[in-house]
């Protein structure tokens, strides 16, 4: 242990998550410093900068200021990233992890060397791939652009082959995946440091609606398959490893009728499913996110209660959330709200709220109530 | 309940308080400007001002930026306060309340008119008063600077009156008090809304050393007196509302071999005997101190674990706090660490640790051992 400082850490985009690591970064007095896109971000407290991700001289001039480059989103093109890294910039996670969150079929065909359990998918090319994998599914298939997408954006449910026909010629390639007939959504959330330490946090169930998060209960309620948690560390545990991650990951899961996990999704940074941590783990993931990228010891992730709900804010009241402080706090004492400061938009992610308790019917009954009050 | 924004909250001061607020006012997206005295404060991040707060031109401008006036300390002079008053200005807690902390022999006076317990006193101008007064506490007294004192600074212990002579020359008059043999120090922190709606925390054990607050255990232990909890908490009340208090504030109390508490000191602000509540308590008191001068329903109490216990870290390395972070975070977990980015200086409150758990015995051996890692 050698007595440097820790590293000044660049978050680029300033969305929510880099908005939410701004309070454990003060805690620590540890330097941070974010790219945002435009001047009103949720992180603008932290920006130092303001310009396009997209755009290459952007991100440099920000990395220049910066020890370690970490990410709000993965939007950043993997060739601004491949080309700091050349130049000697520490990227977390890499440009070569973080490609498996970039390109979806990246995902899958790494899942598949690795034999990590996932539903059958298939690279598409041309309408003829797609209707033989039709075939293989019972004609009821998900199709994904491999990049570009979050919060259902980029993903549809079909049912016939000529559906994708436009996805299909606007962007050339096309993940298909089967269709799985999940008895609910997990939500496995980890961090690694470079060094390799890895810390889990208990699993947690998500619900989705419209492929967006609604709600998170965690610790995942127990149901007759006992095995869920210990597929989903061992998953975590093998992910983080064998793709390299450094900082906090969310691995997204299936469970099936039969009590076996398949992964969905991979984030590498903070995740939704994540924010009952900040008040429900010792260690909230956006503390644990920058000790993972400083490559710090990393924190303890146990639950402060035996019951955490998490439920999300979409699109909020028009008048903004704050407007409603008074009837909500003065209905729910106990539940502790966020509010990400973001302009009014149907079905935007404007904040969340989080209940603890001792069962999880009671937490979810209370942070239902309690964001229903800013819909 | 109407649907307008919450007020824009100034802070006068930009020491570790004001920067602590920060964290809360973020997550509940409410406005919050510091005036800070100097540019590299502990709250620069929320600083829109900087500047002396003993200028009443320079208070008044930063007045002007925002909708409610609260504190960071309890140094503003009264005039300026009761100026802004006279303008309009909405102040919290107001000054009138406030002159109870900024001079000491206003809250004797005023808790003597009240019958609340405290030390014998006496408001001293000359040394024949003091000589009458020591014979009356067995020459066994301590004396006070009516204003302007804190962390032990302007109070001294006296056996012979001659020893207040040169503080009697400088300030012209005294408070005296008699030393109270107590057996443990508490404190009751709660928060008052301008409605009158009030809310304590359970009551706390502090342990001062040389007049700095050293440790803080909440729950305070059990001891033989049950009814000290029952005592504190009927004093806060009662202070609460003849005080006419708005905001969070502290008693500072002596619990004597008998079992009865008497009033040492009183604050108006948040209080390092309340720091324990960032991660102890559903609500903090720096989120609960923005709630009460907002003016909006006050946040849960509970606390988040049977014992928690909050060190203090004096000083600390003058290589800062995050050179040590490797051996801290790798020793101790589980416990949460604060630095306030302060530049040493011996005996300095740079940054505290916070330990949760099970019992006093074992909280107060991690946050020590781990506050030990810091000096």
């Amino acid at each position: 242990m050698t007595n440097t400082n820790p590293p000044h850490i660049g978050v680029i985009g300033g969305g929510q998550l880099a908005r939410m690591m701004i309070a454990p970064a003060t805690a620590l007095n540890l330097q941070l410093s974010v790219l945002q896109e435009t001047p009103d971000s949720p992180a603008q407290q932290a920006a130092t900068h303001t310009g396009d991700h997209k755009n290459t001289q952007t991100v440099q001039n920000f990395a220049q200021t910066v020890d370690i480059i970490t990410f709000d989103h993965e939007h950043v093109p993997a060739q601004t990233l491949e080309t700091l890294e050349t130049q000697g910039k520490i990227i977390r996670p890499s440009s070569k992890a973080l490609a498996h969150t970039q390109n979806k079929l990246t995902l899958r065909e790494h899942l598949h060397k690795l034999e990590i359990p996932q539903p059958k998918w298939a690279r598409i090319t041309n309408t003829n791939q797609l209707q033989e994998f039709m075939k293989t599914v019972n004609n009821n298939a998900i199709i994904k652009t491999p990049s570009g997408g979050y919060d259902g954006k980029g993903v549809k449910h079909i049912t016939n082959s000529a559906e994708a026909a436009n996805w299909l010629k606007q962007h050339g390639t096309l993940l298909a995946e089967e269709t799985i007939p999940f008895t609910r959504e997990l939500a496995q959330l980890a961090a690694r440091r470079p060094n390799g330490e890895t810390r889990l946090w208990p699993l947690a169930e998500t619900k989705q609606k419209n492929g967006v998060c609604e709600e998170v209960i965690a610790p995942a309620p127990q149901n007759r398959h006992s095995t869920v948690t210990a597929q989903a560390a061992a998953l975590a545990e093998t992910l983080a490893a064998k793709l390299d991650i450094t900082g906090v990951f969310a691995i997204e899961l299936f469970e099936t009728p039969a009590g076996q996990l398949l992964v969905n999704e991979l984030a590498m940074r903070p995740h939704n499913s994540g924010h009952f941590t900040i008040e429900g783990s010792r260690t909230s993931q956006f503390e644990q996110h920058l000790r993972a990228v400083a490559d710090l010891p990393l924190g303890d992730t146990s639950l402060t209660a035996p019951a955490i709900a998490m439920v999300n804010i979409l699109g909020g009241p028009d008048t903004g959330m704050p407007s409603r402080y008074p009837a909500a706090f003065a209905a729910y004492p106990q539940v502790k709200i966020h509010c990400y400061g973001k302009k009014y938009r149907e079905g935007r992610k404007v904040g969340h709220v989080t209940a603890l308790g001792e069962t999880a019917a009671d937490v979810l009954r209370q942070a239902r109530a309690a964001a229903k009050l800013f819909t």
